[in-house]
């Protein structure tokens, strides 16, 4: 009987169906960050416009299309470095991923917003805000799985919270700069992380 | 020959692979909630919209959509704790998984009318409705689920189904109170779950 | 190193990735079948229509997301029963797999062409005519795991290619009557499948 | 304690859960290529159009999706038996796959612009650019993929970079020939594939 409830343990009680969920949801998150190119095609196909047109028209779209790519791809990464498939479930800690996936799952809004409507201070704020936020509820993500595995004595990384942190704070002083001059370009600030992860490990 | 009929069971005759589609197809559902605030921006973007005009324009979608993220999200987490990948599967047992599943699946659809559409009784209904409708399938999977299990000689845990229960009897309840004065407030009602739940488990 | 190799077999050279592919995007057309309900509440919303008014104007789009969304189900179910993960993959047998899901992919279109447009010959040839060859590919599909397995000498079932081979018939059947008289009613013979079935295993 | 770290070895060091997520993304990607077909459909529903009128208006894009529906399909079948979920991953590696990603999720909106506006050398160079893109990358992973396992001792096949880089050579030529006279007929030339990687291998 030990066997068979041995068995029945890797996807239903530890966080293997969840990360496979979560993966799933960021996945389709990722792609939809297409839908606003692909609404500005069939406009460029009813005006008759030319590649170059279309390229023209929605530049800031484009940008703010690859920049969210790169921004959910990098917060995938540290998602997956972070989660162990067997470390155990709890309400909790499932209802802070899903509090996590609900900052994903808005991306390819605020990447539309971002990329369709003039350039403001509550623009920036929201769009980096969800990055800060998002990073935010990683580290705190984090946290709990360090302590979850360190509890029933799994093997965990000691330093295991530290990229999120340091990415966090970068968000969060990108944030702070973006709300005294509303611009984008403070995200690449976020070159920053690793050198300030390097010294929170040190 | 044994060997190899052993190696192939996982996946081809118990819940593995089933489990694994229901899940791509509810983290879809829950991420094409998002398409009406896609439609959105559209819309504000062709009109000038700043922010702040848009989330006017869109409180009831934005809230709508919170909620169904919160509800869908709810609904995997009970399913997850119900279902082991172990169990065999059966057409009638696959039948009312894909009978849940198009409540899911139809979620995106009845969340866009209510954050669309003026609130009246139908349109309540309609919302909660799903929800419990929803939430009576579970319980009949829960149900089935156990006896399944039982059958075979599989460990279960004989409380399986008061989750469920106590969910589709609650929003049963709000949708009765739903009719009579017709707002999406009663599902707060929702917080009493986890006492009804301890009710019928003592 | 012969350990490694088998470590590696499971999901490299098998069908399981192949399997987890489809599953994932048959899960997506499954769910983007609600694409055209979406699209009516926006206009719903613009129209500031009732929900009975909705459901009114788009009841043949419902009629056309259930059928099609049953018929997605049972074809999902057909195609998990046939499939063994352990199958070794080829790369005839991958184009086949690609081209019944091409079949899969193209329901949401044909749905919403079915849902959408006035119901003529033209317009039924093109819904059951999908559906007749979705059926042909997944015999085509049984026939050869079947062969692929005896040939490596996994175990198989004798009666694979029965459920999808009176499926196909019925289906032929199906899209002859809709050519005499254009109408979907015709699918409702589909529940002779069983019987056919029986008789061709005997 | 080295048993347990082995047992979480396989999906969150390996590759297993970053092919998972690149599965799942590439699904999306293929499934979203029906998307202006379906936008067409409610224009053609909105016209009162017949199924043939729906053709005949959108058989450039019926053709473009067709086209990508295969190129996909093949770039997956290449990538799935380039890589082995045992791999061990690394930032580099990670990276270079979301890159490779990169194109394979906007091949939706290269292929509406495709299907929806007027061929020019601009619109040709950018369809077969993103797949000529996409091979080379797909050489690139091929190449970091045989280096790693040859590093860790893991088992590898020697010619696994030959066939992504004979198609990255054929789609570049389909390019330049594409840059004399702007046709996608050019992607017949892909039909060489095999004898010019049959060439490379000897």
């Amino acid at each position: 009987m030990s066997d068979k409830i041995e068995q029945t343990t890797p996807s239903a009680y530890t966080s293997e169906r969840l990360i496979a969920f979560l993966d799933a949801a960021i996945a389709i998150a990722l792609t939809l960050l297409i839908l606003p190119l692909m609404e500005g095609v069939s406009e460029a196909s009813a005006d008759r416009s030319s590649l170059a047109e279309y390229v023209g028209a929605h530049a800031s779209q484009l940008l703010a299309f690859g920049l969210s790519f790169v921004m959910i791809a990098m917060f995938w990464r540290l998602h997956h470095a972070m989660l162990l498939p067997d470390t155990p479930t709890s309400r909790g800690r499932t209802m802070l991923q899903f509090a996590w996936l609900f900052t994903i799952t808005i991306m390819p809004v605020v990447t539309a917003l971002t990329g369709g409507l003039e350039t403001d201070r509550p623009l920036v704020a929201s769009y980096i805000g969800t990055l800060a936020a998002s990073a935010w509820l990683l580290f705190a993500i984090a946290v709990v799985e360090r302590r979850t595995r360190a509890a029933v004595g799994l093997p965990y990384t000691a330093t295991l919270a530290a990229a999120p942190l340091s990415m966090a704070l970068i968000f969060t002083l990108t944030l702070l700069l973006g709300m005294v001059v509303p611009s984008y370009f403070w995200l690449f600030v976020m070159a920053l992380t690793g050198p300030v992860r390097g010294l929170l490990i040190r």
